[in-house]
């Protein structure tokens, strides 16, 4: 009886794949499995170019690159897009129209990483120089040299800057279309390429960028390829993003290290002083304290509740995960966290530690902090509210080095630089006819849930291209989510690399 | 009219300057006059030698060179002092013993300098390249080229690791022994000398040191050349040191960073963590709040009150030098405060910030805290309180990272290392004969007020002393306070090192 019973749901899961997965993303699966190797050889030339914003020596090399991958693919179209700015690294673009198609889609990916902090990595890992590992690495992941020959297996990871936010974007989009071309199929839509190079430096020319290519970028929606699936690893589509917008806090204490024999307990302490600022920020619940925060959040629509009830809960799978039993704010779920305004604290640093400590006063303390933001929430306005936050704390604000006359007229100095980069939220809504055509596609390339988030929890420059083009964006990540982007020993499964090409190659052919 | 009521006090002062500056002190004067060029020379050929405590080669360099330094004075008997633990710094011995004298001074500094991060000094200084510079580089001092001609001003100042804590006390008491004797003077007193090579790391040894070698070091009292005179320029002699011990906190999040839009305000931040907990232990007044934190203190004895209602307040003074306008505790004067014991951060570290800050909740947050101590306190019994303290804030305390099991078990994590090392706090009285003595002779030196301090700032590890050798210390700094000791830009003021030559010579001549 037992085998009957167990026989029985085997059957049909095999009945519900071969009805989600269509014959074209086989195809397109068996191509992509021939040609592995060129693709892992091609990704990592990729990765191994430093790609930081504001290098633009370095990222003249990876838009040079892309578009040598969009040439070997036959794109006729190619070139780069500047706004009335120079100097900055450009976008690449490229497209492809397909006689007969009625619906145009730009796919973008961002070429442009992370600052990196090489003394961070693992050992055996160097942000620029790609290795592959047997899995993740704090998992007992070890090295494997690339391949010549076999096959490469899905739970292997390439580590490098890049690998998972967003090189991967580029890759998955064009060798999805390239191998949409080489199974001798053809895209449904008319297929537009755009890669940014400024996107972790906060996108501060994508507007300039836009406004100045209008005409080409005329589109019936973007298709955001950035970020993480969920954490359950079934595919997710994202109809918004959280905007994000930083402060950078230092505290002025004496002008010259101190001796903390001599002057300690005397002489104000910078690092005590930052850490009662930041601490006034938050209470033991790990809300946000600062007046007005969360007053300006506007309400989830009543389709966006439903689809987060239906977002798999992740917190206790996350919480093995990560090593942890208690989260910041207790009873407040992880869906529920991404829907709020955050404060976080991206680091701190004041004197010396480890080895390197002395019995010194330092003379300041700095800390990074960002905010994420959420539909209603305006970028500036945050800013302000934690600056008005920290005068009411008793402090002078300035944005440079304080001087003397301010030093002899006020006991609290803080200089705060916002950025002036910061981005807004944006949501796109879920039951748009185009939205529900994306959905269908990447259907599909699954035959497990697909996780339909009103919005993502990282940043990108979405408002913009509503503002600028009146355009639709919806997000469609593919990185696996232990991919520690933004931080040391980013890397991306070849798996999530693999799917991705699927997912991408299924919106370019959805009817 | 106005001429004369000049010229009456002007004449007083010469009679007070003859009165108080004896013959041989004057003699001293000429002769290192005479010699500035070479002492100079030998000096900075000394400060570069990089001397760090665990740099052994390092530190084997400087013994040999201080043993140089002693031969070339014609100290015939010098030798290196070890205890039982070998492949430590040694202390470097030498004595002079002189026919008919009845008391024996042992000279103590130490030739060890703080850690540094080479990083963090000004443009133009290397911490083991020594450069000569106009006045203190903070007030517009620019460099000069060491002299091979002229004459060396007293406001010049040296700047490198050691340049006043505490080769400048090697190269005072080596160079007065020296002055004495080409000055065809000769020592009242026996003078032994003794060299530590490891202060700054918390003299693990030199309890084995003097354990080692007791009959060699017996004295009537040593004198201590190390810390900075009165703040006001006055020269002081310092009857106790404050106690000194370290913890080192790393409290742990999520196993890996984590991207602060998917996870900000959901996962715990390390850093927020951090600075509510060192935010805990003190009010906004400065004062300690961990439990029984000032209970153990020993009052004050009488004469020592009335030292320190002689001391002159530094306060207003140092306010304006250092730029602040706000003491930490409220109300508290500088001459109190060091006469309480502290609880001062060093430094803290998390995640990354400036131009390297990404988006990312750090994996933990570190501090540095040093406690120092006055009599009465303990220095295990200082670190339990604080441990206690952070017990009671919901922390498991560890002493190694934490393991599956235990991120499994608790929600908040502490990583707290004890130095092994701490010193606890000493007093000598100061209406012993000897200590009169002492007192005497650095008057005989001076014009002005010496201050008389009951306990430095400072730390020294002054009791192992008293517990192994029944010795008596008297400390005597010459460095000026503003000599960014254990910091950045370690820098001696010339004519600190000139009177403090002087200064140790007149000990060496009292009768």
């Amino acid at each position: 009886m037992r085998k009957t019973v167990w026989l029985f749901p085997a059957l049909l899961l095999l009945a519900v794949t071969s009805l989600a997965q269509s014959k074209e993303i086989i195809a397109l699966r068996k191509s992509r499995e021939q040609s592995t190797r060129n693709i892992i050889d091609e990704f990592t030339a990729f990765l191994s170019l430093p790609n930081l914003a504001s290098d633009t020596a370095g990222q003249q090399r990876n838009a040079a690159f892309i578009m040598e991958m969009m040439r070997k693919r036959g794109v006729a179209h190619v070139q780069l897009l500047h706004g009335k700015t120079t100097g900055t690294p450009p976008a690449v673009y490229g497209d492809v129209m397909v006689p007969g198609a009625s619906t145009t889609l730009i796919f973008y990916a961002h070429y442009d990483g992370q600052p990196v902090n090489p003394a961070q990595w693992a050992a055996g890992l160097s942000p620029f120089t790609p290795k592959l590992y047997s899995g993740a690495i704090d998992n007992g992941g070890f090295n494997i040299p690339f391949l010549t020959d076999g096959v490469y297996q899905n739970d292997w990871r390439v580590y490098a800057r890049g690998a998972s936010d967003d090189k991967a974007g580029v890759a998955a989009i064009l060798n999805a279309y390239g191998l949409i071309v080489k199974s001798g199929l053809r895209p449904a839509v008319n297929v537009k390429f755009f890669f940014e190079g400024e996107e972790e430096a906060g996108s501060p020319h994508l507007g300039d960028i836009l406004e100045n290519n209008k005409d080409l970028l005329q589109s019936d929606c973007w298709i955001i390829c950035d970020g993480p699936v969920h954490q359950s690893g079934k595919k997710q589509i994202v109809f918004g993003v959280r905007g994000d917008t930083h402060l950078d806090l230092t505290i002025y204490a004496s002008k010259r290290p101190l001796h903390s024999g001599h002057y300690g307990n005397w002489a104000p302490n910078p690092a005590m002083m930052m850490a009662k600022l930041l601490s006034s920020m938050k209470d033991d619940n790990g809300r946000v304290t600062i007046k007005g925060f969360y007053d300006d959040v506007t309400a989830l629509t009543a389709s966006e509740k439903k689809a987060l009830q239906e977002v798999p809960a992740a917190d206790e799978q996350m919480k093995a995960e990560l090593g942890i039993i208690a989260t910041e704010m207790p009873g407040v779920s992880l869906s529920e966290a991404i829907n709020l305004p955050t404060l976080n604290i991206n680091g701190f640093q004041s004197g010396n530690v480890g080895k390197m400590a002395s019995n010194q006063i330092p003379t300041f303390a700095t800390a990074v902090i960002d905010l994420r933001l959420v539909l209603g929430n305006e970028w500036k306005r945050q800013q302000q509210k934690v600056i008005d936050h920290i005068k009411a704390q008793g402090y002078y604000v300035t944005d440079k080095e304080p001087i003397e006359e301010e030093r002899k007229q006020y006991p609290r100095i803080i200089k705060v630089i916002r950025d002036d980069a910061g981005l807004n939220a944006q949501r796109t809504p879920m039951d748009l006819p185009i939205a529900q055509k994306v959905i269908g596609a990447v259907k599909t390339t699954s035959n497990d849930q697909v996780v339909l988030q009103p919005t993502l929890g990282g940043s990108l420059p979405l408002f913009l291209f509503e503002k600028i083009l009146q355009a639709k964006t919806i997000t469609v990540p593919i990185a696996n989510h232990d991919n520690n982007q933004h931080a040391e020993n980013e890397n991306i499964r070849l798996k999530n690399l693999f799917e991705g090409i699927e997912t991408m190659g299924a919106i370019m052919l959805m009817k």
